[in-house]
């Protein structure tokens, strides 16, 4: 693909924003890839690993230098910035970058889990030449910081691009390039569409998980089995993370729950009223949704 | 170890029951090994595989012929009779050998995943030569049939006694050896404890995957990642052997919903309350436990 955008300022160099670079790297895709990171240890090993050029931890610092690359345009822009901090600081984040980015016309994206409030909290503060896109690389681990990055986390997975109703499709169709050159496919969703189906698909697992291990008594552990370390492996996802995930997307967690509260009603009511052919056709379906999964 | 015992009889020759027969065969344990199956095929993939020597569908036919295993001492039984079927249909299958099996006192265990249910429907019915100690070997796999059998399924696994209170030692002590030599560890819980754990490390998180996969809608299915796949991996577990297991614990599986569902109000609260940290330290509570489930 060659060199696809004169420079790429990653902000957060957890998992996600260390892949990020690798990825940019590996893939010749920047002239140069630069981050940011409060945390200084997260700066070292991103540089030591290579997944950035430059590292500071100070975002104000790139934009106050870098006057050549003044002249992004509309169509194609010349410099991205891409928050990879955890989701109840990407607003905030934003925010700032766009104060230090002063008139120069940015396009900024993040890597949130959820996008509504993210949203909710830019909308009408934005200076008009910086532009925002979000996007949602559906790929992580329960592992987190630099020094599990991998340049292939995004190689074949789907990554969700959530334009505002006013965003540019020119900034857009950029972004869907971007991620496509990582190795991902791209599909559009509203932000609140988004989220209510993150909630069941992610969040709830996730959330469910936790439960589970919080759920049990002193002396289960002797009878942990394969099944319930698969079943719990998410539950020792970053705390800090999650915290802000649910935060940030509260009311669609509390309804993909009572979702899964009232299966649990179908499923006690066929234990109630002795009706072992119902449940048998209710598992029969699980397994068939679940085995379609694989294929 | 050399061989330890003259012959076993396992009925019901799926992943447990094939998997016992290879790990009794390659570790040279039994002088035969015979099964019995009501489905052909299972008996077929089972000689083919070497799980056992001989194979019907009858398990009256090995009581009728092999008068010379009569002499089975109470300290050291000559035969034991291991059910592997699902749980539903484990006391029927004991009640039915025991009828086949006459005056010879025989031992019978079986390795279903609950114990209450089993011992209840036993109770006083057992003709006094028979005796029956029941195991639960916590060892399987969402995978099912003799085909994905395992000769190694049972090593480094932990497996439970459930001896009720006026059971042999002896009985106890032969099981717990015989486990041992299949790689096993063993310990003895009574039987309603060991539903009311398993209820909360086994049967709950099976029962969460498949009402997660219930829970999805359409269009879910394109925003699906791993962590999803990972936390309902069990959904694919076999539907016959599940919907027994749950109408045979159904009060644990309940209550272990509860406890659940309490550990949701919780969470709630955090949510409710603007409690961030609140939040974070119950979600790093849960990492701490899962984590120290890896070491």
């Amino acid at each position: 693909m060659g060199t696809f955008i004169s420079r790429i300022i990653i902000v957060g160099l957890g998992l996600i924003g260390g892949s990020l670079g690798l990825a940019l790297k590996k893939r010749g895709l920047a002239q140069s890839v630069l981050g940011v990171d409060s945390n200084e240890q997260h700066l070292e090993t991103a540089l030591r690993i290579g997944a950035i050029d430059e590292g500071t931890t100070d975002p104000a610092f790139f934009f106050d230098r870098a006057e050549a690359d003044f002249s992004t345009s509309l169509s194609r822009p010349r410099e991205l910035v891409v928050v990879c901090t955890p989701v109840g600081s990407v607003a905030a984040t934003i925010l700032d970058i766009a104060e230090s980015a002063g008139e120069r016309p940015i396009l900024i994206t993040d890597v949130g889990s959820t996008k509504h409030a993210i949203q909710a909290e830019l909308r009408g503060k934005l200076p008009a030449p910086v532009r925002y896109v979000g996007s949602h690389p559906i790929a992580g681990s329960e592992k987190s910081g630099p020094r599990f990055a991998d340049p292939e986390l995004f190689a074949g997975k789907l990554t969700v691009l959530t334009p505002q109703e006013k965003a540019n499709p020119a900034d857009t169709a950029f972004l869907e390039h971007f991620w496509n050159a990582l190795g991902s496919s791209v599909i559009q969703i509203p932000p609140e569409q988004h989220d209510a189906i993150l909630a069941r698909t992610s969040h709830l697992p996730h959330l469910l998980s936790v439960l589970m291990m919080r759920s049990l008594q002193v002396g289960d552990h002797f009878l942990l089995g394969t099944g319930f370390r698969s079943a719990t492996r998410l539950a020792s996802g970053d705390p800090t993370i999650w915290a802000d995930i649910f935060f940030s997307n509260r009311e669609a967690c509390f309804e993909a729950m009572q979702r899964l509260e009232k299966q649990f009603e179908l499923f006690r009511k066929f234990l109630e009223n002795d009706d072992w052919q119902g449940l048998l056709d209710y598992l029969a379906q699980a397994k068939r949704q679940r085995d379609a999964l694989e294929r």
